[in-house]
This record gives C-alpha cells, sequence and structure tokens, in this order.
C-alpha cells in the first residue's frame, strides 16, 4: 500500500518510532495491525523529526488483507487522531518503498517575520522579529541548486554513506497569510525540492540563510560552505516547528 | 488604553473573566496590574465565548501610570502566553470604552469544506465533509444586511435590551488555504459586519447558512426568520473554534 499522510508534528517524538512517546509511524502501525491482525511495518518516504509537520508524507506498507483502498482509508482515519490524516490510500506496484523509490522530495519551511509573532503560527512557523533581506537570502538559496556534497549542511553523526546530494529548486518567496485573517504580517517561505536530504540539513541551510537574511554572513558564503566547508561554519539548525515535508514524487 | 490583541481561543473560557480556567480578560488585567501596582479593569469591544479567537480585539483600560505606549507594549506581550499577543497599545481619548464606543464590529467564520479535515485547520474551521451550495449561501447571506430584528439568531436568554441590529455587510468567499501549504482544499470565509451582535448571533447565523448550503432549507428562509421568525426556526448555533472576532472600529 501506498499511504499519503499530513499531521501536525508538533506533540509527536516525530515519524520514526521510539522507546518513549507517541510516533507517526507508530500510530500508522497499530492502525494497520487492527486491519491486517497481525504487526504491520510502515516506511515513511521522510524520517521527520520531532515537531517537523507534513502535508504530503507517504508511508509503504506490504499487507495481506484485501480490503480495498477506500475502506483503508475511512478505517485509519477513524482509528487516528486529529492531528494525523491520511488523505490518499492506493495500491502499490510490488517492491515499492516509501524511502527507497521516492525520485524528489520537497520540503517547506516557514518564518514568520513580524514584530510580533502571531498566535496562529507560532507552531508552524519560526519567529523571526528582525527584518531579513530576502533577495539576498534567494541569491543565496539558488547556490545551492545542483550536485554538491552537502557535508558542511547535516548533523554530524548521520549515518548517510554519501553527503552529495541534487537540488532541482531552491527559493524563498513572500506569502501572504491567507490562513486565519492575520492580515498584518506575511510568510515568509522557503521550498526545497531535491533527490535527498541529509539529517537536519534542510533546518541547517534555513539557518545559514537567515545568517545571509540578517546580513551576518554573505551570500557567497553558501557556495564556499558547499566547497568543502564544515558544520561548524554553516549556521545553526532552525527551529523543527517550522518545517513541513510537502511532497514526495516517484516515477 | 485602547489596547488591539489577537488570540488563539482554543484552550480559554473566553474574553470574561469567569470563577474558573483561564481568560483573556483575567490575563491582560494581571498583566495590566503589574504596571499599575494596583488591580486594573479592562473592558473588551467584543466578550468571545470559550473557543473563539480574535485578531483584532480591542480592550479598553484606565490606568494612572505613565510609561509611554511602546514600554506597556513590551511588558505586556513579556507578560502574556503565546497565544495572546498584544498588536498595538496606544493612548484613547478620555471616556474612551472599548465597547460602547465601538461603532463597526467584523466577524469571521471559517469552514474547511474537504472531505478529510486538515489537521492545521482543526482549531480554526469548522470541518464540514459534505459539499456546499456556496451561491445559495451567498444569497441567504445577502438577505441580512440592513437594519433587522435578529431576535431568531440569539441565545435565549441573552440580556440584551433590544435585538434590532444593522448589518453592513454579509458576505461568502472561497478562499486558498495559504497557510502550511494544505494545497488540497480551500476555506470557505463568512465575513459580516455590524454596529453589534447579539450572543451567539454570528454562529447562529452561519449554522443557518450552512443549512441552506447542504439544500436543507431554501435562501429566502433567512428573510422569513428575520420577519418574526423564532431561535428554535434558525439553525443549529455552529462550532466556536471557527469564529474570530476580526475588528473593532471607531469613530
Amino acid at each position: 500500500l501506498k499511504i499519503t499522510l499530513a499531521y501536525d508534528g508538533t506533540r509527536f517524538v516525530g515519524w520514526q518510532r521510539q522507546a518513549d512517546g507517541e510516533s507517526i509511524q507508530g500510530l500508522l502501525e497499530s492502525a494497520l495491525a487492527r486491519l491486517e491482525g497481525a504487526p504491520v511495518t510502515a516506511h515513511g518516504a521522510g524520517r521527520t523529526d520531532a515537531g517537523v509537520h507534513a502535508v504530503g508524507q507517504v508511508a509503504s506498507a506490504t499487507v495481506s488483507f484485501s480490503h480495498d483502498p477506500a475502506t483503508v482509508f475511512r478505517s485509519l482515519n477513524a482509528q487516528l487522531p486529529a492531528d494525523v490524516r491520511v488523505l490518499a490510500v492506493d495500491e502499490a506496484a510490488p517492491g515499492f518503498h516509501a524511502r527507497f523509490s521516492a525520485r524528489r522530495k520537497t520540503y517547506r519551511y516557514q518564518i514568520a517575520q513580524a514584530p510580533t509573532a502571531s498566535p496562529f503560527e507560532r507552531a508552524f512557523a519560526w519567529h523571526v522579529p528582525e527584518p531579513l533581506d530576502v533577495p539576498a537570502m534567494d541569491t543565496a538559496a539558488a547556490a545551492l541548486v545542483g550536485t554538491h556534497d552537502f557535508a558542511a549542511f547535516h548533523s554530524t553523526g548521520s549515518p548517510a554513506a554519501t553527503t552529495v546530494r541534487t537540488i532541482m529548486r531552491s527559493e524563498w518567496r513572500r506569502q501572504a497569510t491567507g490562513f486565519a485573517g492575520v492580515g498584518q504580517e506575511c510568510l515568509l517561505v522557503y521550498e526545497v525540492s531535491g533527490d535527498g536530504f541529509l539529517r537536519h540539513m534542510v533546518r541547517t541551510v534555513v539557518g545559514t540563510l537567515v545568517e545571509v537574511g540578517r546580513g551576518w554572513r554573505p551570500s557567497s558564503s553558501v557556495g564556499e560552505l558547499l566547497e568543502g566547508g564544515t558544520r561548524a561554519a554553516a549556521g545553526p539548525t532552525a527551529p523543527a516547528h517550522g518545517l513541513f515535508l510537502v511532497q514526495v514524487e516517484y516515477d
């Protein structure tokens, strides 16, 4: 099965099952196990961290039950809490694996750039009260497009075999907060698509680009970080609650 | 002082101080009392119910301290929790009263009309899975504009001296959910401006208009309710968590 999900990550330990705390994987596996009558393993396309949200996470699971996808869809949503919603259930081709079959993933990072943090965005955007130079951030973001070694932008100790990744899109834009009528401000939205992302990579990129926006480092420093920079030379890891896994694409 | 506030009403008992539970009025009065060194009373323009949100509530308070408005602004936001934010502090003319001086108030009601409720809107929109006839709802809404007796649209037992109110604007529109990238759906947004609103009036209007949208009652029934209908003949009270006090205007 290919299962597409959205979740508000605020209260979870992340996608992945942990010894303590509730995970989205754990909830989904429990709901599938009730249909299967036996344990089921679900693989997620992106192992989102604690506090990270998703509007288009994809999970794969192999099951033997013969309920049609519409029945599974209803049953899963009936079992899952309101902050986790199944958006679609599809039959997948044999061998489909949500993570290994993924060709392209898109993440979004939201910044609430306003003197006063809106109560309606505090769980879904990083509040930066100071003005940011968005054109400089966008210039720096564009330098990430292409195939590069992202070693400077990932958490040390992460087990990736290679730190080379290909980024197809990396850009900032201003977006009015259509939601909840908070007309006083707009969001700064960063969208990045790539063939894969290292642990904490998007958040480290955002932390670095915000330092560019603050004037603390030049736009050109991003290119230098790609050409052999170290994690210590990059910016801080931006807070988890501004990050969304938006879309996962397959062949 | 004239104090403009935004709040996520989810966890509060409403604007007004109550024997049990946290209220926005109570929090604001406590924060003002710390500056004043004595108890302070704050009057709200709209006494929003439990669960109702605000993006532009206005409160008035008479104080004797001489801190400038910018200092009061910072001090209040430092004291208040993240789900209540002061947006502005202004010196008001003598005799200013947030409720009695108000000339026009605007409320918004948000409906998430989609088969699956988005995790990101569950606290800020009423989820209606069934399709709604929005043009019929808008036609019915337009019939409310003007000066009418809204007795059919208010909670019995409310203490208003008169149930006549003037509505300047009453309309539905579709709005993309720019927030959080939930591109799968749009919100149905009702905006209504008037010189005043009875208790539960907006929510009863919305509950009635949604019955029009479902085809359970004709658009013309709204006119009949205004011409001597009873509360029992109107629709149900829509849930509190879709309602926002948007703006309060003064001379």
